[in-house]
């Protein structure tokens, strides 16, 4: 731990959301305080964090003075725009690094550099033009996703196409942004992985959870997914190849869709992964607290899973159900805080223990 | 649920130490925001808090302004001035009660109160002058301690006396506070049950711990307790009577011996407790959340064990030991962001999940 950043350090994060509420609070376990970042006024981190700063992402002299309070720059999401990344790389290492967060950010570069490891994706093509869009599926097929390169997530700046016919539909929904149509694949289950890797180079990968989404939004994962063990095994390497090949420090979320052929990677966030939320109950060293021991330099802790866990996202007006959830037997409950339950809104989640 | 504090409520607390700190991260789970109210600066809390009042206790306007931002008040510690108490009774209730407050705050009302229910305590008599102190040793003999009725914890405010001829010496170190003499107790252990009332009268009890004290400062506890079936059972009725009897709302530790004649009790804290610290990872609703979610008017959750569990003390220079401690396998670490490692000063606690 030469390198390591000692307790009573203040670790600086990108973003004052549900993610960065959870960080915050895994940072305080291990002595850290944090500083948030944050453009919205009274964000969920804000309640459990030592500093907040609002102000948006292009005050580069607020993010200046924010990189000089802090001892090392996170992030809760992969957006973060280039000019603040320029400011802040000036005084501390930004983890995960901008190599990561150049190729998440971007679904074609993502699917580039995954097919370069010698992983399997859906079959994919960029899109500008309708012309882009006919030749694009003249080589993938229908059906397809047409969706937008870059800022998309929990299924906005998506259309589904189920026949060439839906072509110039699909197009108008991008709003000019450049796209990517992603083939069909067609997988019985979808499973993530949650992987750290710490500054000594280090891999502890979580086991494997499986995902349910509903309307695009992650709506379960259950632990332990159902995978054979060389599944399993081959989950794990080929998260563990990603991260090595970035260099990558920190915690990340590999999202893999389970086919006959072998698992496709769907994709990769740079951050902690609303799918890695049952590790807060089911394992000794969560992923915040995982993210949080990387990027400061300290080494890995145990990720072993002591208990199966199903986690369920409470969206929306899931919310109502606070009451009856609060009294069911081997429920943990996870909220966020928010004021407002809009539909679409990730509220909290509960984490029941299932063994 | 009809007078449960709604998510996005305020829980005031007094004392901004780690049991501060840990309880504004639970309630935070919840969805609450907390209002700290602390006389020395900087305290661990104030990292995960919402809001921090930095006034001493008598300064009673600020806390008359720090009752009207809150919903509920609750407290980390039991030597809160009466003066304070009736400031803050105006606007909302306090949780635990005053009965409790009144009760642990002094010995001898301790021990009468304990004695009232049938329930054992070693015998004691109360103690202000030398001649007091006298007739005390003829009732109840040496080897006894003597301890101040008021203010002590840790080992503080204490002496022993091992056999008559130390009495004047003993009496000298309560620098004439009023003070209380217990007879010794052949005990082979210490055990101690964390207790949880809500406001609908229900009870939750963890699995008792077993103590092991270090210099008068608890080193470790260890789960489950070397108990008998029946002797398990006693404890967990025992704790149950004494939150009934004090119309308890809150987490309660209740300190006992284990002897030859059965449990007897050595103290109880109206608050969470350190020999509780082991839930956090071994229980799905810790004690802090418990506290957090009796105080708040909603159902307690389930504190069914589900890992065995062994917590350490990491006092004074064990902080030193971290960076090892951080490469254990099935060790969880909770360090309180203290800035300076004074000996006998709690820095913070590993939990390692044994089985």
């Amino acid at each position: 731990m030469t390198d390591a950043l000692p307790t009573g350090s203040t670790i600086g994060i990108l973003g004052g959301g549900q993610l960065g509420r959870m960080l915050s609070v895994a940072a305080s376990r291990l002595g850290f305080r944090t500083h948030i970042f944050e453009p919205s006024a009274n964000p969920p981190a804000a309640h459990v964090a030592d500093r907040v700063t609002t102000a948006p992402y292009d005050d580069l002299a607020a993010l200046a003075a924010f990189a000089a309070s802090v001892d090392v720059v996170t992030y809760e999401f992969e957006n973060i725009p280039t000019a603040a990344l320029d400011v802040l790389e000036k005084t501390h290492p930004i983890r995960p690094n901008r190599r990561a967060l150049a190729v998440s950010q971007d679904r074609i570069a993502e699917k580039d550099f995954l097919t370069s490891l010698g992983l399997t994706t859906a079959p994919y093509a960029g899109v500008t033009t309708l012309d882009d869009l006919h030749h694009a599926i003249t080589k993938i097929g229908t059906p397809a996703i047409l969706k937008t390169t870059r800022l998309g997530y929990d299924g906005k700046g998506q259309a589904r196409l189920k026949s060439p016919a839906d072509a110039e539909a699909a197009l108008a929904q991008m709003n000019g942004a450049p796209a990517v149509l992603e083939g069909f694949i067609d997988f019985s289950h979808e499973v993530s992985v949650i992987a750290a890797r710490g500054t000594d180079g280090s891999v502890a990968c979580y086991d494997p959870g499986e995902n349910v989404h509903k309307d695009g939004i992650l709506s379960t994962t259950t632990i332990p997914a159902r995978l054979s063990p060389s599944q399993r095994t081959d989950a794990i390497l080929l998260a563990a190849r990603i991260l090595n090949a970035l260099d990558y420090v920190g915690v990340m979320g590999v999202e893999l869709f389970v086919t006959r052929a072998g698992l496709i990677v769907n994709e990769i966030a740079p951050r902690v992964h609303n799918s890695g939320h049952w590790t807060q109950n089911g394992c000794a060293v969560d992923q915040f607290e995982q993210h949080i021991r990387a990027v400061a330099g300290w080494p890995l802790g145990d990720g072993a899973r002591h208990s199966d866990v199903v986690m369920e996202n409470l969206i929306g007006d899931d919310i109502l159900r606070v009451p009856q959830i609060a009294r069911e037997k081997n429920a943990a409950l996870h909220l966020y805080g928010k004021a407002e339950a809009r539909p679409g809104r990730k509220m909290g989640h509960v984490n029941r223990i299932v063994g």
